[in-house]
This record gives structure tokens, C-alpha cells and sequence, in this order.
């Protein structure tokens, strides 16, 4: 933790913030939604920038500042006039290479401000924003400027100033490292500094999301709460203070609220998508959806070790056991971690110890590979990085060429790092630093992406950076952790993930995109290994999870043997797809429950997910979604009639029964359960 | 209002009241719902009886007091032992003779046990729980027996003991004499003495509805929060003080609890009236749902009067003006409010001035009466009260079979009252009261039903008692006002209703049951007449109230030449039917926006309405109800694109579509706005 710096650095802000009234005479331009529901207002107050949000009429942002503190030069935030502003209506459908939905509606109407300092150094800004019917984004252009001829900046000014005391989920942005807390539930006056997506709900029932898009070359962004209902981007910053180094020009991320009458309008909005570039791989013919197991879960377990010596997981002979078990039950990838040398002793807190080419005595890489796609398998790369980036960034292109070359697709990176920041040790052995999530951070992982793309290899980022939908621009970006995973609950100090934890993340975490859970986990108490600890769900429910959770790289976490003692939960494991054509939201109460329907991009096959906190549900599901013309089976996963994730977790039923789509079925959950189904056209 | 008997009987209560600890040796049976949702267990705790009940194995009725304090002899609430129990199964589909929905499923399991007091005079007494699976409902029997000759009730000490600090909407018991408040929306802990439905929602979303059914010979009950989370039953008095008169064996009404993972549950639970008594009229082929027009709303715009003089509103000429209108636009009655002699002076404040047999000399009542007839039309008859109950009483014989002489099928009644309490002048000329809601009332109102039933006349009572279910038993008991109308838009000291209190409506007052709202007023400001007042409602939302609302007898409220200005709005007003085959609930959240769709009984035409409070909504409709083998024809009326209930009100657009049932329709809602669609399938 550097509080000293931070805590400066919060005062200096504080100083600047202030309430923000608006004149009479302020100079404004208002565009509105496509259908009307949303619209926003850029004006200038005394020549100081601000925006507002409405919808139907009624604020939803009240005015809030625009703008900037840069270092060795005056503000960029006061003192302006319109120089000419502009609007737009954008509508087209574009298709995704993988994902939640294939193809993807981008309508929106867009208002384009270009301000510049009414006397003076006369310097220039423009704000862009684009306004859709779930949403709005805003991004601030600085462009090249003879009286700008550096742009670092000290501070991003632009505020969220809500209009209630809304209900707010949150990770609190504390160590700025990372993002592996619980989600609070708190009103908005407890926030403090938090991470996006931050999501609200008001006294209306009206729900919000903040968060942003495109975040490339660019710093992290938190929220501050300011004062009252004010929030404050607090950009993460370089170690020397400066939050971003612009160079002579500077396009932003753009900063993101998404706004729904329902949780599940929040989950169906595609705004961050897109408000992203468009695909950059030209032939994406490699980047396939799928699911892997691995040598992982044991290491959690403490079944064996990442190290090396007598438990050491990563040997030839248990990385084969994984193959024959993924080639038999048709999994695309094995995992393997604790592969490279490195691992043994304290090497999250010593830093520069990993080789990423170098494999350990007892694991025959290039024969372990070559196994795999003998059995018609690839292997799943590893990189933990242990935060030493530029160490790291020494041995990469060795590193993915070597996959590459071993017909690796897919490399799985983690960074956990010494005190959990990025960092090493300078030319003289003196240890240098950056934030997790800085603008070094961003650029480090845009490095990383768009060499893997040149080797033909797609991410499974840990503890990276949160996604801000760049997966539309690089498609081998294509799964994150970036918040707590199963693997809490071999081990947590919380005694693992709480039944609401899953019920929130489609509306916190998963809101980014998607998320590396690691479900599938059968054996749900593991007493073998960890007695103490075990999984809060019922059988069902942890099935539901592939639903309800999405990532285009799901795992089957569990290790083989308890797949081959639960052969119906392993079933619909291999069955459930990882690429969808569509997605919809049946049922959504934050933290409570949720259904989400969705079609699998390969057949006209249809997966219902439906899962609960610990309170049991009864809920009634229309099946609108089925083509009406047919009929399907579906094969159902339900919680039994004594299930109860505490008492009698693996009391499931799975049945088949005929439906349409006049069904309304009911969804019995029980107390931490879920339910699963499989809709296959008749014939 | 009697404050101090109030006040006495409250510390009284209060006295009585204490936490209740179960102890290990409690004796207890537990009876689970069909589906194992609902478990409630009865239980002895030192010969104490209390119930509780559980979802899922997660308590949200914690351990609560039984039994009654008896006048002149020990109270019937300790000491108990379970002299027997059986349990039973009970499932049966029954037919509504008119409704919201056509049939109706009773499946419940039902546990019975018979206590005796261990000792002493060795009294007995029974409960009995249905409980289904979206709630549940119980009652006390005492039988006739030789240690208990005559049960008088001073005290019903039933409890409901909550989990936490829920969210509750409730209209406050406070004068004990009318329902006519807009719901608070307050935590259980501001709950202080309430009517019921009382509505909660937990912060486990979760939706609980307190209610009773069947409420026949007893005294109304309210709900009193008595410490922390508990409610106890607080019964209306008698004048004297006694609760009830049980005379010598008492059948208590149901007390239930609903309960909903979501508000549309309760809207759809038909546990009211599965608890009521089946149907007790042979022939029912003249009870008919339908709808009216009348005399009524141009004296609350004070267009004209009640009483009789140069504004007398019920004259022949308007009467025949509104039955001519009647008959053009298909409308089944024609109110007339003000036609017999009694109006004059302050009705409402001297009790007994009404008849209820003799017109007004400028209404004649024969003629107009054939003259209906003559046009296919039925005057609506109208007995207004003044709450001089007796004196009412002694006319009703005879009034009644005029009405039914001249071929009128329905009656309104009005229960205005001195100070609001039921009054008459004993033989000494001194006023004698008693209260509105009590077993009096509920007494007397059971012979209206009844003689009623036998002149075949329908009931739409105002200012009367709560339903609780009882049009299940007598189906002539068609609809009540008891709550805020549409005439507090007129000159409601509030400004009138605002626009939340018509979508917190289906989940508050119309749980209770059929509610003579009187929609469908076109000319939303009166400016001719009331300049200051207004409706706080788009034009759409309006006749959406058709769908929301759900009234076997719906008023079509409005002056003809109102709607003569606006037929596209009377077109829709028309076509609504007003008896049902099946509803549904598409979005419900309460005090926010709500969605009902409706499938007429005697087409397959399906009618959606959807309405919001002062916030505009833009939500999603899948029309999974319509056949799926049909094409339908969908006539849609919907706020325009700039409508707004305060600046633009009339903006509605009327479009027409095609749809089927995997249609998913947008559903723009202005701010104060609503829509109406129907369906009409493809020949």
C-alpha cells in the first residue's frame, strides 16, 4: 500500500470539488436516445464544461464537471467557449466472432462538442458523446496543439453527481491492486473509492451501471465519492504521480453509464461492446470457444503442488492422465500450471524467478504437447507472470513462439505479484514499481494481446486488468478472472464464496464481460483433502453456473476422478456450449436470483440457468424464446425435493419432458440451488 | 373518533404482549405445501400455542402467539394439550362465475388440531392450516360446549412475527373507519396499526401479502405492531368494547399469509378465494360484468349537484342524455347518483334523511327506468346511506324489489358517515354508534348481499368493508371502492392521485379484490370546471387502468361529450371487456410499473396493459401468451414520443401490427405514462 501518496493525492482533489449550479445563462446542446428515453445535455457554465442525463424528463445525472488538472500547465477544465459542435445518428449490425450474442445492433445519436479556451493559450478540447436507449458514452479528445505540446495528466476531472441516495454494489478500489473482494451492498452515501462496474439501483427501480469502455493507452479508472451523491474518476496513477502520460495527443477511454428499468436490461446491454473498435484479426479462423480441464484444482486442494518434488502436479505422466480424461469427454484444452521453472520457494514476493520456456525435470513439455494433439487435444499455456512484467516482457515472444510452435491456442496468465504491485529492480538493484491497473499496466497487457494474435493464441488473463470490451477489437482477448473464482472456496478465509456471491455477479463483475469463474466443480465438500471447507451451492446449482457466468473459455475445474464419480453432472458439463447466438434474461433480483436463457451459435439448441442465493425460489419461466413453430425436448437438471445447499446438496433430478413455447415452466429452486436445461428441437 | 377507548384498549393489548422463546419441550406438527415451498409448523410451548412458518427451509414467520382473551371467563390461550391432529390433501380445479381468471386450482395440504386444555374446565379449540404453495391460511374453531356457553372475544391474540425490518406498504388503521389513504411505503418498523392487505417485501426479495378470507360474522382485522417485528391481530370493537359476539361456537375467518419470490405472484395468488365458501347462488345467469356510464363524475367536477335545484344532476333529460349515450356505445348501465330525496343539506352529517324508494320530483324514476329498458340499457340503482345503517335497513326490503321491478341488475351503495362511523338515533333520541369495520358492519352488510341475491341485484359497495373473497361465495357481491377513487382526482386536497398510486394499486388494495376505481376520464384537466385539479396521467395510461384494474362493473367515468371529443380513446373504452379467462403479469414492480395481460372470456382476443408512476419506463413484452399457432392482429395505444403526464398528456399514438408469441415487443412508457394493446387473432 503507498497511502501516503494516495491520501495527497485524494486532498489535492477534495480541494477542487465543489457544488456545481448551474447559470441561467449557461450555453447548452442536447442530444437525445434514438426512441426518446434518454437524453444529455453538454453546457457551459461561465465557460466551465458540464453534462447532465435524463430520462423520460427526469434527471438521472445532475450537471457534473468535465475536464482535467495537467502537469506544468493551467487546467483544462475552465474558461471555455463552443467552437462548433456537430450530431450524428449511427445504426448498423455488426457481428460478433464469439459471444454472448452474434449479432449486435450499435444505434445511437451523437453529439460532438469542440471547445476551445475563449482567451488565452486558446487550446483545444472536444468531448464526444453518444447517446443510446440503454445508455451513454462520453470520451474527451485533446488533440495535437502548438500551446499543448504535452499532455501528462495530474488528474481527470469528469463527475457523476447521482440525484438519490441509491443502493450501490461495489469492490472498493483500497490497495489499487486488484479485484478479488466480495461485492458490497451498501447505500451510495458508504462509498468510498471503488472499481467499475459500479451498479446501482434507485428508489425508482431504476437500475445503473458505470463503467468504461476501450481503455487503451490510457489509465484505470475509479470512482471516488466526492461529496453527497458525487463520484469522481481517480484515475490510477504512474508511481510518480502523473495519472496519464499523453504524449501530444490524447483520446480517452470512454466513460460509460448504462441505465435499464430492469438488473436484466443491464446484462442484455451491449454499450461497451460497442463502443470498441471492430475486430482488428483479420482471419480469426483459430479463435474458438471451448471449454479445458487442467492441473489446477488439485493445487488448490493441496493434493499436489505447483513446485516441484514429491507432490508436484505439473509431471508428464498426470498432464496425460488430464489428456486421456479430456480427450474421452471431448474437452478442447488441458491446463497445465506449475510447468516452468520458477515455482518453488516465496516467488509471488522475489519477483524475477519464472523462465516461461524452461520446463521442470519431470514435465516433458514438447512430448506432453505432442500427446495432446495426438489425442486430438491441445494444451492450455501458462504464464504467471508474478507481476515482474518487464522480466516477463523480456522471454514473451520466446514464449508464445514455443506454443505456438507446440500447437498451443490458448495461454492462461496470471499476474500475483509482491505486495501486489507491478514491479522490479532497476539497473542498480533498486526496486521500481507500478500500479496494478496504470497506464503502464494497460499498455504492458495491449503488448501482450496483440503479440499473442501474431502467434495465433488466445488470453485467459488473471489478475489483469478489467475488461472494458477490448475482446471486440482483439478476439483472442477472450476470457479474464479479475474478481474472486472458485477458488475461494477450497480455501477462502470467508470459508468460501457466500450463495449470493453468484447471483451478483451477473450484474457487478460479469457487466465487464467475461469471467474465468472455473465452475464445475462435482465433489462439493472435498472432505479428502480440505474438510473444513467446501462449496455453498447445490449440485444443480454449480451446473448453472456455465449459464449464468460467461466466458467463451469455460473450465470443468474438478479433477477427473470426481468427474467419473458424478457421470450425469459430467454429461451436461460436456454438453453445455461456450459460444451463444443469443442471450436473454428470464428472471433478475441482484443477489437474490437469476434465469438467463441462451442459444447455442451451432445449433438451434437452447440453455436455461437458473440459480438462487440462500433462499429457495418458485418462479415460472415462459418459454417465449423457442422457435413456436416446434417442438423440444428438454432435458432438465433441478434441484430435488429435499435439496438444500447445506444439508442434502446433491439431491438432483434430471428428467426429460416435451415443451414449447406456450410452456410456462416452473423454476424450483432451492435454498443456494439452481436448475439447468437443455432445449433440442423434435425432429 | 373514540380516541380513549382506543387508547385503553391498546395499553390493554400492550400488557399482554412479550417475547416468545420456544423451549426444547416443545410439542410440535409441521405440515409441508404440495410442492415443499411452504412448510408451517404448529406447536405447544408449556401448553402455549404458537405457529411459524418456513420457505425453504429459512424461517419467515418466526414462532408466533394463538388464542383468544374471552369476556367473563379465562382467556383461551395456554394450558392446551393436542387431544388429536390429522392432516389431509385437498386439490380441486373450480370455475369462477366471473373473474379474472376462468379456473381456478385449491391445492393445498391441510393440517387440523384439536386442543384441550389440560386442566380446569378442560375447554376445547381448534386451528387449522391450509398451506399451499404461495402461502398459506388458518383459522380458529371453537365449538359449542357446556364450560363455554357464550363466546364473547375481547381480544384475538394472533401474532405474525417477522424476520427483519421488511419494506411494507399499508394504509393506516388510524380513525378505524375507512380505507381512503394513499399506501405508505415505509419500513415494518413505522408500521404502527394498519388495515390489511398489508404488503411486504424483503430484503431477500421476497413479497409477502397479510390479509384475511372469508371474513363472515366476525369483526374486521387490522394489524398492530405490537414490538419489534410482530403484528397482532387488532380486531374492530363493538361500541362496547367486545370484539366479537361469538355467541355459542365461533368459525373465525382465514388469517393468510401470501408469499412471492415476485409482486406478479401475489397479483396471480388465488388463496383468498380458494379460503372462501363455494358459490351459494343456483342461478347466476343475471350476474353479468359489464360496464357503466352515469351521473356521477359531473358533481364531482361541480358541473352539477346531488341535491336537487337548478344543478340537480339527476333529472330525466340528463338521464335519458347518458342512457341515449349508453345505448349508442354498447355501455350495459347508467348510474344515477342523486335521484331520491334525501340530498339536500348535509346528508352526511344527520344520518337518516334518505329514501330509498322516493325520486326527486324532476327525476322520474319509472320512465327513465323503460326508457332504458326500451334502449337496451339498465339503470345502475344507487342506495347511499349516510351510514344510518337501521334506517336503511328498514327501506332496503322494499327498495330493492323496486329496483327490481324496473329491471335494474346492479346497485352502488355508499356508506358516508357522521365523523365516519355507523350511527343511528335509539328511541330516546340518543345517537347510538357503532364502527364501520366491525362485526356490526360485517353483519349487516352480509343482509344486503343476501336479500340482494334474491332480487337478483348485483353489489358495487363504496365506503363499505374489505373484501375477503366473499364474491366467490356470493358472486352478486361484484366489486367495492374501499380506497382512494378516481374522484380525489377532482378535488383531492393532495392535488390529486399521484401518478405512483395507480402502480402501487395491484400489489396494496387490489389484492384485496375487484376495485370500482371509475377509469376512463378522457378530459385529463376540466378546465372548464376545476382549472386548479387535474389527472397526473398521460391519455394512455388512462385506459390502461381497464387492464390494471381489475372491476367486474367498470365505470366508464367520463362526460359523453368528454368522449365525444375524444373517440379514438372511447373506441378502446368500448372494446375492453370486463370478465377474464386468465391474467398474467409480464413486469410488476410494486409503486414503480407493472404489466397485466388478460385474455377475454368469451373471445381469444388478449388485452395488455401496461402503466408507470411519475418515471417513464422502456421495457421489454415477450407475448408468450398468445397461441403459438396464430398470427394476431395487435391495435396498440401508446404514449408518443413526446408525451409526458405533466407537459403533453394527449400525445398517443394508435398503431396496428402483426405479432405472434415470439414477438417481443418494446414497451415505451412517458413519464406518468401507460399502453394499452389488444390482440385479435388472425381469421
Amino acid at each position: 500500500m503507498r497511502t501516503p501518496l494516495f491520501s495527497i493525492l485524494l486532498v489535492f482533489m477534495l480541494s477542487i470539488i465543489a457544488a456545481f449550479p448551474i447559470t441561467s445563462t449557461a450555453q447548452t446542446h442536447t442530444v437525445t436516445s434514438p426512441e426518446n428515453v434518454l437524453s444529455v445535455t453538454f453546457g457551459l457554465n461561465d465557460g466551465v464544461p458540464f453534462y447532465s442525463v435524463d430520462r423520460f424528463g427526469v434527471p438521472v445525472i445532475s450537471p457534473s464537471r468535465l475536464g482535467f488538472q495537467l502537469q506544468g500547465t493551467a487546467p483544462l477544465d475552465r474558461n471555455f467557449r463552443i467552437a462548433a459542435h456537430h450530431t450524428e445518428t449511427f445504426d448498423e449490425t455488426w457481428t460478433q466472432v464469439w459471444g454472448e450474442k452474434k449479432h449486435i445492433r450499435n444505434h445511437y445519436n451523437e453529439l460532438r462538442v469542440e471547445l476551445q479556451e475563449a482567451e488565452g493559450a486558446r487550446r483545444e478540447m472536444s468531448v464526444v458523446f453518444r447517446v443510446y436507449d440503454d445508455g451513454i458514452g462520453f470520451r474527451y479528445e485533446i488533440p495535437e496543439q502548438e500551446n499543448l505540446p504535452v499532455i501528462d495528466i495530474l488528474d481527470e476531472l469528469t463527475e457523476f453527481t447521482l440525484t438519490g441516495n441509491h443502493t450501490a454494489w461495489w469492490v472498493g478500489a483500497y490497495q489499487w491492486n486488484r479485484f478479488e473482494y466480495y461485492p458490497q451492498e451498501t447505500p451510495l452515501s458508504a462509498v468510498d473509492t471503488v472499481h467499475t462496474p459500479l451498479t446501482m439501483k434507485t428508489a425508482d427501480d431504476l437500475y445503473l451501471s458505470f463503467h468504461e469502455a476501450a481503455l487503451v493507452d490510457y489509465s484505470t479508472m475509479t470512482l471516488e465519492r466526492t461529496e453527497g451523491y458525487t463520484l469522481k474518476a481517480n484515475l490510477m496513477p504512474w508511481a510518480d504521480g502523473v495519472r496519464v502520460k499523453g504524449g501530444t495527443s490524447v483520446i480517452t477511454p470512454w466513460r460509460t453509464i448504462q441505465i435499464s428499468d430492469t438488473p436484466g436490461g443491464l446484462f442484455t446491454s451491449y454499450l461497451i461492446l460497442n463502443l470498441n473498435e471492430p475486430n482488428k484479426i483479420e482471419d480469426t479462423s483459430w479463435i474458438k470457444p471451448s471449454k479445458y480441464v487442467g492441473i489446477w484444482w488439485e493445487m488448490h486442494l493441496d493434493k499436489s503442488t505447483w513446485g516441484s518434488g514429491e507432490k508436484h502436479g505439473a509431471t508428464t505422466e498426470n498432464a496425460k492422465r488430464y489428456i486421456d480424461f479430456a480427450a474421452e469427454h471431448g474437452f478442447d484444452h488441458v491446463l497445465v500450471e506449475g510447468w516452468n521453472t520458477g515455482w518453488d520457494g516465496e516467488w509471488y514476493a522475489s519477483g524475477v524467478v519464472f523462465s516461461f520456456t524452461e520446463p521442470y525435470e519431470d514435465f516433458d513439455l514438447e512430448g506432453v504437447a505432442q500427446y495432446a494433439l495426438d489425442n486430438g487435444v491441445r494444451l492450455m499455456g501458462h504464464h504467471e507472470t508474478s507481476a515482474s512484467v518487464l522480466h516477463y516482457e523480456d522471454q514473451m515472444e520466446d514464449a508464445f513462439a514455443l506454443y505456438e510452435r507446440l500447437g498451443v491456442r490458448a495461454v492462461k496468465s496470471g499476474y500475483v505479484g509482491h505486495g501486489q504491485e507491478i514491479f522490479w529492480l532497476d539497473d542498480d538493484g533498486e526496486p521500481q514499481y507500478e500500479w496494478h491497473h496504470g497506464q503502464f499496466m494497460v499498455n504492458h497487457h495491449q503488448r501482450v494481446v496483440e503479440l499473442a494474435a501474431r502467434h495465433k493464441i488466445a488470453l485467459n488473463v488473471h489478475e489483469g486488468v478489467k475488461d472494458t470490451g477490448l475482446r471486440r477489437t482483439w478476439p483472442n482477448l477472450m476470457t479474464r478472472e479479475v474478481a474472486i473464482g472458485q477458488e475461494y472456496n477450497a480455501w477462502g478465509e470467508a470459508g468460501g464464496n457466500p450463495p449470493e456471491y453468484t447471483v451478483q455477479l451477473p450484474f457487478t463483475r460479469s457487466l465487464a464481460g467475461p469471467f474465468d469463474y472455473t465452475p464445475g466443480v462435482v465433489d462439493l465438500h472435498f472432505d479428502q483433502y480440505r474438510p473444513d471447507n467446501r462449496i455453498k451451492s447445490t449440485l444443480a446449482k454449480e451446473l448453472a453456473l456455465y449459464i449464468t457466468i460467461y466466458s467463451p473459455l469455460h473450465m470443468a475445474a474438478d479433477l477427473p476422478e470426481h468427474y467419473e464419480a458424478r457421470p450425469d453432472a459430467l454429461e451436461f458439463i460436456k454438453m453445455v456450449p461456450t459460444d451463444w447466438y443469443d442471450t436473454k434474461v428470464l428472471h433478475a433480483s441482484i443477489g437474490n436470483y437469476v434465469t438467463i436463457v441462451r442459444k447455442d451459435v451451432n445449433s438451434d439448441d437452447w440453455y436455461l440457468g437458473s440459480i438462487t442465493d440462500e433462499n429457495g425460489r418458485f418462479l415460472e419461466a415462459p418459454l417465449h424464446f423457442l422457435d413456436r413453430d416446434r417442438e423440444y425436448n428438454a432435458i432438465i437438471y433441478r434441484d430435488g425435493h429435499d435439496a438444500d445447499w447445506e444439508s442434502n446438496p446433491y439431491d438432483m433430478v434430471i428428467e426429460e419432458i416435451t415443451v414449447n413455447a406456450n410452456t410456462i415452466l416452473p423454476i424450483r429452486l432451492a435454498a443456494g440451488g439452481g436448475q439447468v436445461i437443455r432445449f433440442t428441437p423434435v425432429p
